[in-house]
């Protein structure tokens, strides 16, 4: 049978419907329906360049990582899950036999097969076929589009609770007010932090963070004519800090830092703010190459850890904070459309505003027998 | 009674010869006889710059740090050493009451009074005034010079086991042969390290390292003419890891990777060579804004750690592994000068030179009372 | 001037008010006018045993070391706090210079002056001298009985989030509802916990721990004749488990086990119901020697921990669970005191019930110059 | 093709030579034509009893699995070795998928499919199946005899290594001087362990640990006539403190208490021994329900761990210790037997003499095609 509309790239700024097999699910395996898929950044970016760092897209891939649905089949040796469950989806199989695998480090398997990541398609379909113990059940309280939503969700577990190792009454600031940036803010918020700070350029985003999970929002100073990146950056921080409070050591210092923008003025600024024997976690991508001051890494004895997708326990986490009502994804979506849409959601998403203007936080895509409206 | 010669730092190349008071130990102080003090880097800076940074000498200041001596006086409470025990002495007497001190990273004490930094006097005099809990009795089978050198054994030791968490059987590169970056290699050497690289562009630096503690040693390629300093480091990087046949992943990648010479290729190059999910640790203070690979950073997972001094444990493990044989400080002192002869020992250190021709690694000035002869 | 009425412990069942020299503080201490102090377990024990293991009473000794008080006077060097000042007193002044003090372990310090803890007077006085570092300031919202509430509060700090390890979404069960107890349980809510369990034998205790912050609380199984104490806890634990649908593995596993009531079976039955590879703390003291299951320890490769105290980090820790309103201590006060009716309060907390018939929970003595009111 | 001998286990004192059939590769499993294999004390122990703990011998079932071999055929996805590669297996096929497997806990797998226990045959046969990433190539330097003891070794690589974070410099008690005990010296030893105290009550074994890998060794104290077993603990904790020169803190202090012998009073007198802040890791099995002092674990604060089999980089480190020729697993065959002698060599096992008089430490069984000498 081949009843299984999917939405490919065949290249930049090339995509269109396909009908592709319907997969079968191997005995570990299961089927899923999809019912909801975000759009990613990577997705909008393979579609925008064909290609992110080493991962280029050389064939036609079906896009779409950030998916729920509903089991239609379970293969013969799965006993988890059952049809008709709802379920996130998780998208990367992993070996599971490799040293990082084994070692509960499975985000750095090197022969994963991620959804959307070239050459492996993703679950912009009706049916994606998945190891049966990367689907996780959805609580009832909790909906299909926050299902989806677990995966950003994810990334922000895993940055600031596993790499950042963040405590109940600490304090963080996130740089980049994108979804990426905001889930952090509602992970820093789930586990009690003190206080939690959105840095960002555009005002509407810092509106948006202040209503959602920030305490506090910084909007960093102008450049100045003449002023280095760094220079500006330590100017930068030093304003931040005055005007937030901030200090280096002490119960009003910022024992974590989260730059969820990619930009270098924004790695600089963070370094800076960051307290003596603090942490900083890079979770944005955006210029590979920037200027740091290693000086101030050595001289204050901090941590700074790269993040890279999630690992053991970030799913099971993320739902348990949206169960318990410690995270609401619900005002993340801020725009939907049904699947024979999808082209158009992605222009949504790349303008950063819809036809009504509404600027945009996560766009939603609904599977192919599915309304485009809240499940 | 003011019969206690000290060598002091008046201003930029500017030193003498002082009288100083004889100091009277505290309840729970000792005043130490001074036998061995080595030149150390930081030393060396003061007095040819007036300033690390952001201490700036701004009165006389004796001068040295990494010393060991003879108990002279103990205070009333003292029980845990008497007059006469040899001893290597911490330089570094920190408060014991704030936050960085009560949570196990006393090096990150705000008020220590440490030797020789600004505004605090050092070591190069006859007696020198220190809480009783910082002098570490020297086992019989270690001279004197062991004990001074028992400081930047610290380092190493920091950087390696404590930071780097570096385990038996794991594989490190150094980056820089001086001495800290000799003393980090001969402390991997002591953990039982498969594999230990050490990186120089000095050919007998290289020479030394491979004779004292590496199991391989590295020059760097040259860099092409309009190459930039980052496309240079990948390059090295790769003809590095494909000559000494270092992967990415598997029993042959790097574990760890110490940068100790502060120039910002090797810091590139080191982020390069590490491996997945590995630990870059930036001991040596140099250029302290440089370009880093960021997205190489957050692809690997990688972790990025400053390393300040040295904190608890790191004078008993840097004295276990020369007792046990496992580290042999002997060869490092490669010229010696009695007291009086310290202006001079400073210039041998600055040339990099003695007069006989040999190059410097570490240059010991003995005490007032003392020949300037291993003791 | 000796205007110091202090509550003193002569020998066992003999206590006596003694007026004791004023304290004057050295540079670098602190003279706190005591308001509130909590009766402890240990004060008690004292009074009834003269002795607590290796704690003999030998002569006399102020009792008391739960305790708020106002700044009276402070040292010449201290800047921290002034005259005034609200704060919450840490009764244990450790050497600071100590391997333990070094490493991060304070509460482990061999020299520990430990108020109330013989042959160290305690902080039923009218002033109480302490090292300025240990007091610390009470955010306005907090009131003194807070204040002194914060000493238990900290015992329940260390053990779940310290030594526990204990992160929001995972699940505990506390044994013992006592103020320990329930300042445990109120340590895991303030956390995030899924699921907090409280066991007890007593039922308005349980009644209470449900009210205060457990989800769920437990009355053990009756033991049944001729059945050994470790048959009647592998029953009781499956018992237990079945009843509150408790698992070994995966999602209703209990991740955490703090046993706060010393009870031979309840730690038999803990360690029954820890989770493969799961934490179970000892807090409480009780008989030291007990019969334990080291085949399920080994089997389900557990850990387990014996809590002592408090260290670094507590204290700020458990005022912020306070300050942020994750804490609510004030219920825990079920009966107050006047100074000069210290030994009624503690014949109130033998019986474990009030002239009212109210049962104890936290017993609170005010302070000579303050009424018996919550302040 | 049927031609596989097996040494099958039928009921309790009940084995007989079976021919299985020849297993084949599945795409990503090897089949390994066993070489040696040791006789464990779990082996001779179904042998005896039929069981251990809940695992019930019901059926057939091939005995073994301390095994080294040569590949005889790779599946079809296979890359990491060839037909002719000598490896060490390791015996424990983990499920990959389930929270233990994904947290780098493997050990704790639930559905471990383990060789020679119920009810999974074992490795004494011809040939072996084993999904590929369980075999680790041998280096030229190590013999298959080896190969074999990688097995064993690895559980004192978890214990002393991973749960212990035995460092160097530390010091060790070993309870318990078996072959298991005895590889937890030797890996403390590889480490860099600054003291390793032995303990047994059979001189021989003492005799052989100290040549072997123990730098102390003690004989227990005699169990006076009405001491109770704790009682008698306690004394022996003293009288051996006393004359090894073991202190409670310091340099003198036990870091590491690992408990190999499962008996009652080596449990107790370790949990004295072991430094306050200390860990005490129980490895043995033996009596399960035992009485151990509480209060003590409390008062020092100690963590306690059980040890289960061995999880990731476990057999990685073994072997990366033999090549590195930090341990030495030769001296510890002490009797060969080939094949055919199964029977026998179990017998020897069991009686701890050969029929030289030799007292047994581990029993080494030639696979079917192999002479019972050191390959």
């Amino acid at each position: 049978m081949s009843d299984n509309p999917s939405f490919v790239l065949l290249g930049i700024e090339n995509t269109k419907y396909e009908q592709r097999p319907v997969p079968k699910a191997g005995p570990g395996e299961v089927i899923v329906a999809i019912k909801k898929t975000g759009i990613c950044g990577s997705d909008a970016h393979y579609l925008t360049h064909g290609r992110i760092g080493d991962f280029v897209v050389t064939g036609p891939m079906v896009l779409g990582h950030e998916s729920s649905g509903v089991i239609h089949e379970v293969g013969s040796k799965v006993t988890s899950v059952k049809p008709g469950d709802r379920v996130a989806v998780e998208p990367g199989a992993t070996c599971g036999s490799c040293d990082a695998c084994k070692s509960g480090k499975y985000n750095l398997c090197p022969d994963v097969v991620f959804a959307a990541t070239p050459p492996y398609d993703g679950t912009l379909a009706r049916y994606y076929q998945v190891p049966a113990h990367l689907v996780y059940k959805l609580p009832e309280s909790m909906s299909l589009e926050d299902g989806a939503l677990i995966e950003p969700l994810s990334v922000g577990v895993h940055s600031v609770a596993k790499l950042g190792q963040f405590q109940a009454s600490q304090s963080v600031v996130v740089f980049g007010c994108g979804p990426v940036g905001l889930l952090c803010m509602a992970t820093a918020k789930a586990i009690g932090a003190s206080r939690v700070i959105g840095v960002d350029i555009i005002p509407e985003r810092l509106e948006f963070a202040k209503k959602y999970a920030a305490t506090d929002v910084y909007m960093p100073a102008k450049m100045r004519e003449g002023e280095s990146r760094i220079e500006y950056s330590k100017r930068n921080a030093q304003e931040m800090m005055q005007q937030l409070g901030i200090t280096d050591r002490g119960p009003d210092a910022i024992d974590l830092v989260i730059e969820a923008s990619g930009a270098e003025v924004s790695i600089q600024t963070g370094i800076y703010v960051t307290r003596t024997g603090g942490t900083f976690i890079q979770v944005g991508m955006g210029t590979p190459q920037v200027v740091v001051d290693i000086g101030t890494i050595a001289a204050k004895e901090m941590t700074v850890k790269g993040s890279f997708r999630y690992g053991p326990g970030a799913y099971k986490l993320g739902i348990a904070f949206v169960r318990d009502r410690k995270i609401d994804l619900k005002p993340l979506v801020s725009h939907r459309f049904g699947f024979e849409q999808a082209a158009e959601a992605f222009e949504v998403n790349r303008k950063g505003k819809g036809p009504d203007g509404k600027s945009v936080i996560k766009v939603m895509i609904s599977g192919p027998d599915v309304a485009a409206e809240p499940l």
